[in-house]
């Protein structure tokens, strides 16, 4: 038996964790580069991006194989990314820079969203870490810090009470454009007090992204510096595989569920409920077709019942499916069931009165098999194409 | 030794063909409804949608097992799909509408493009029938009627003179939305002179498809009826097999060019060219995952020479690649040179002049192998979403 505690802010909630965010210069006005320190040596377990071109941050976390550490350093702004053995060099100055100022720093982590292909601008990261103060305390300038295109910070904290005692967990992320199915230019780092094994925190990590990370969309693309990283002081000496697993899955379904929401200019959420697929894979690819589709982004947008999109979206995947066995409904309101059309004027009115709401399901049984996937995905519309079009010029 | 001589309009080129469009209320203003009708029964081939939910249309065709015919009969506004049996009765239905009328009409062919899951407005399409002349020779008319969003008809007619004598062939084609790597909802009709064997016609059709149709891209979706259909009288008695081939091959890619360029919203349209691929078909993923990702398309938009997003897709696309072994160029101006960044100043002003163009090539050589592939796709701007936010409600 267990419960969660929402609590209010995020990593300063957990004692021995530290957080905040200085003025680099990289954005005009607001934070740029955070931290989050730890008091006492953390287990780190980390998954990537499976994009071909890992960014340099990434590559150099691989090769020294960090599996403690005490600071992270990200910034926003610059991506570090497809700058080759430079880049690389890059992290390395900073971590000089960061143990030159800081003697408790044990095994630095950076971390990096932003322009692809511009080397890091050193002199300014540089001249914000003499300007960290690791007696801070505050996630929202942390969270603002390694902020892109979105529009708020995103960060959640629960207190976990078990029948042998209590711990923490604490996350914040970034995320907006380029979110897609598989977990795209997002930066998610979670904080713990739960005595986790170490061996059990990567496998916790992927099982949890599944259902959380992997399965949000904006806009299908996979950036090269995705990153999830979980960071555990161990200092509650209380671990139950249960509760933990359920408050990791809460915390990264909340805050992917909030990348999601600021999707560039999103106005809505739909989530697409995929059941009676062949297999939970096949369920998958059409829940991820459906919330990556151009045409269904729109019809959200629009808030338009178009189901032909829909039906026609999933016969394009490629998995297995029949018009006779196929269902939808946007939330209880059946368009179309196994052949036959029920889309007459009123249902459509229905429909259309669901989908007015901010977050609302369209379901979709298949009728093969007992595959099923939920995934989520938010609607495209003029401000997507504004922020997009000139992201960078 | 062979060479093609473009003629003004389509179909009307070639003596046995007559074709129109006709008024039957589908459509506020435009045709709606058009025909092509060949005095002599022609040998017929098609390719369809890879959509598991295939239109009533293409099922009627494929049950029927059509190989001869002289008559076909496009309606717009209306699929046809997720019909089901009353979907192929109602196609019945106009067919001996048709017979009624025609005496001369031998295995008619029916084709439909427009909104998914309603049912044909018979009565309509039955008054238009009584008002189609056989002795029409209007292929304008006829390409407007098939148009959906289309903003322009679209057609091309060659004469093509070989040493043995000059063969005809000409083309009409919708597309606008909708439009994917896997041919989605076009239409292209294609009737031709040309004494080619019946055997020959659908392997070519297939052949000339993966480099035309099959390489274009609006939307990355494909809808329930997509339908390239090839019409032969063989009233030339001439064939060449390479002649053929190459204005069959130039008709597809004419067509398919008119499509992308008039894809929903778009200002411009880009030749993503891949080179030095594993093989051909990670060349076409490539040269695919680029004309089908959001961030390039509002790149494009934007004019925004942004080859970091370009560099991105193509590490999330699943291919083999390599930064050190990358290359990108907007036409001749290279901005990442295997592992080198050369997007300076001058050079991002260079791409951003290429980019200002309204057609231009982006290169992309991965220095992996030998694999090739060039794909087309359309920027994605604000009148993208205002089509397809308001298309159906």
């Amino acid at each position: 038996m267990f419960r969660l505690i929402p609590l209010k802010g995020s990593i300063e909630n957990l004692e021995n964790f530290f957080c905040g965010g200085v003025k680099a210069g990289l954005k005009e006005q607001d934070y740029d580069v955070g931290f989050i320190y730890s008091k006492k040596i953390c287990s780190v377990a980390a998954i990537f991006t499976e994009n071909r071109f890992k960014a340099a941050p990434l590559i150099d976390f691989e090769r020294r194989g960090v599996t403690k550490s005490n600071f992270l350093l990200v910034n926003s702004k610059n991506a570090n990314a497809l700058t080759g053995e430079e880049g690389i060099e890059d992290i390395q100055t900073i971590y000089r820079a960061l143990h030159k100022k800081f003697e408790h720093i044990h095994e630095p982590i950076m971390s990096s969203t932003g322009v692809i292909g511009v080397r890091l601008p050193l002199e300014k990261i540089e001249r914000a870490i003499d300007g960290i103060d690791l007696s801070k305390r505050n996630s929202l300038s942390f969270a603002r810090a390694i902020m892109t295109t979105d529009s708020y910070p995103k960060m959640v904290a629960f207190e976990v009470i078990t029948d042998n005692g209590s711990f923490k967990i604490a996350g914040v992320a970034k995320g907006a454009g380029m979110i897609d199915p598989s977990m795209a230019t997002m930066l998610a780092f979670i904080v713990t007090d739960a005595s986790i094994e170490d061996k059990e925190m990567k496998p916790l990590l992927k099982e949890c992204a599944k259902t959380t990370f992997n399965a949000i969309s904006v806009d299908g693309d996979r950036s090269t510096n995705d990153t999830v990283l979980l960071f555990s002081d161990k200092s509650s000496n209380v671990y139950e595989k249960e509760a933990f697993r359920f408050a990791l899955e809460r915390v990264m379904h909340e805050l992917a569920l909030m990348i999601v929401r600021d999707g560039e200019g999103a106005t809505k959420v739909a989530a697409f409920d995929i059941t009676g697929a062949k297999n939970d894979l096949e369920a998958q690819i059409a829940a991820k077709a459906l919330s990556n589709s151009l045409l269904v982004k729109t019809a959200l947008f629009g808030e338009d019942p178009n189901w032909g999109r829909i039906a026609s979206t999933i016969g394009a995947c490629g998995i297995e499916c029949y018009p006779e066995r196929l269902k939808i409904s946007f939330e209880d309101v059946t368009v179309y069931d196994r052949g036959k059309i029920l889309f007459d004027s009123q249902r459509e009115k229905a429909a259309h009165n669901v989908m007015k709401r901010s977050e609302f399901t369209i379901k979709c049984d298949l009728g093969v098999g007992k595959g099923s996937f939920r995934a989520y995905g938010c609607d495209l519309g003029y401000d997507y194409v504004k922020i997009n079009a000139e992201y960078r010029t």
